[in-house]
């Protein structure tokens, strides 16, 4: 039986190859996406979610509508250098048929797991807003959920968004510091592993020169992405953060976790910023994090094994 | 010509260990030592720096007792845990016939900075109060001063006084981010090498084995502070955080430095955590950092080649 998955996504050009490496994927059943604010604005994100389906020929899987701001401030605002002003890299894709269910993002996601008790890994991409709505809407929703899955933060390295914080949890930090303290079976996919995970450009035209809806979706999207990266990191390629958490699905032993409590700072210019307590005892532990839920944290990953996995699943070389 | 020092200190075990090695030193002039809370209370250090002066027969060296609290906020308190109810592992030394001069710490400080204008390196193994209170009081003293070299901080490393914070920069925090805004050449030697510098129980035995006054106190004062790292840290023998400092003077190419604004969080649970920003220009950081200057950050070292000094200062083997 694959595993059933929902993946609440602000696509994103890395949440598209994310997106587009779970369709592919025999072990996964994606059930629905939902959408959140990000990488674009949730306009933006929505129209894109609807967009990966129709290219994937996914029509079957709904598309949930989340919020358009953060549960405690203000949206800073998309990253058209990054993304793109469209979220896709500024490729020009054609308005999608497909339309979201009127349900939102948060109702949409407690129907899914509730039908599905016990079955279904919730897959954040973006800022984890819709996740703390549904949360403060539907407290039993930790009991019926199988697994939570995270690309974001980052604890033993320092900040992409800001010195401090990585941009999904910077999105939306009060939202981040919810859903790290319920209880629920939490694993962080941050830059402690993304950092070390590259995908070369190299690679990128492997995967890109295939004959395939996906592919050539990304040859369109992915140049901006990577000259991105190119530019403002120095490095060869583009990190893999969205597709990390595919990867970590599939292979879990390719990455190294630590089980530590989290805490997300709200306040003054650490805001944003993932900490763990790396104390043995709950007991020891400062007041901030006593009592919290322990996370599982990727410290460490085989970064080929993941790449491997980013090439095959895209169908690189087919 | 040596180069003149004024210690600015909390003994505590380790400052002890450094204070010892600087007085060893030939390339080094101690022309005072400054005292300030942290390890224990000032009225403790303050006796120990006394005391060590003694012991090592040179009472011509002039103490200042300094701050007893932070500049805005109120002492955490000792850590007999660590240090010894008397700052010096418990071991019993008699009261110091010695004295401290009239003036405050900060006073002094400036005064012997202002007696050598453009000579005088500060070394900061403490709280940085006493650095703070001289900065508020006299606006002219970063421009007097050689070289500051500070014990303290973690800039890509967690905490040890809390998760996210070292000891001696926990200790005031506001302070800190004074000092590290202020225009001199200030370098940290923080947990990110100090935690990479682990002198072992047999190194600890060859240095207080031998029949000097200083091998002599320490064998005495050791054993307590040495007992908390095993039992808490689980390594071998302890960490050389102080003594760390006296190796950058000696031989600052056993270590890697970065160049890196520094701020010092002093809000919620970040507090006292020294944030880099890592970016390369000042034009791209974020507000909280733009402006400041940058900090020489040692971010790795040859942890062998400064165990060596310790050992040889601290003659070992002699």
């Amino acid at each position: 039986m694959p595993r059933k998955l929902i993946i609440d996504t602000d696509p994103g050009v890395d949440d598209a190859i994310a997106i587009l490496m779970a369709l592919a994927a025999s072990q996964l059943d994606v059930i629905a996406l939902t959408t959140v604010f990000g990488n674009a604005s949730t306009d933006v994100t929505t129209t894109n979610a609807l967009t990966l389906l129709e290219i994937a020929d996914r029509a079957d899987i709904p598309v949930a509508r989340g919020a358009s701001k953060p549960i405690a401030s203000n949206y800073i605002g998309p990253v058209p250098q990054v993304h793109g002003h469209n979220g896709l890299g500024d490729a020009p894709f054609p308005p999608p048929q497909l339309a979201p269910v009127a349900e939102t993002a948060a109702d949409f996601l407690y129907a899914g797991v509730a039908e599905h008790a016990g079955e279904v890994t919730i897959l954040a991409l973006g800022p984890l807003t819709n996740l703390a709505v549904a949360l403060q809407q539907h407290p039993d929703l930790p009991s019926l959920v199988d697994e939570v899955v995270i690309m974001g933060g980052n604890a033993l390295v320092p900040g992409n968004a800001t010195p401090v914080a990585e941009a999904n949890i910077n999105n939306d930090p009060e939202a981040a510091d919810l859903v790290f303290g319920a209880d629920w079976d939490v694993t962080m996919v941050g830059l402690d592993v993304t950092h070390q995970i590259n995908l070369s450009s190299a690679a990128i035209k492997r995967i890109t020169i295939a004959d395939t809806p996906a592919a050539r979706l990304l040859a369109d999207a992915l140049p901006l992405y990577q000259g991105f990266f190119e530019a403002r990191m120095g490095i060869d390629g583009i990190y893999v953060h969205d597709p990390s958490t595919i990867a970590f699905l599939l292979e879990p032993g390719a990455f190294t976790t630590q089980a530590w409590p989290i805490r997300v700072e709200t306040e003054s210019f650490s805001r944003g910023k993932t900490w763990p307590n790396l104390g043995d005892t709950d007991d020891s532990a400062p007041p901030a994090w006593r009592g919290r839920p322990r996370v599982k944290v990727c410290t460490d990953a085989d970064a080929q094994r993941v790449l491997d996995l980013v090439e095959s699943l895209l169908g690189a070389n087919q």
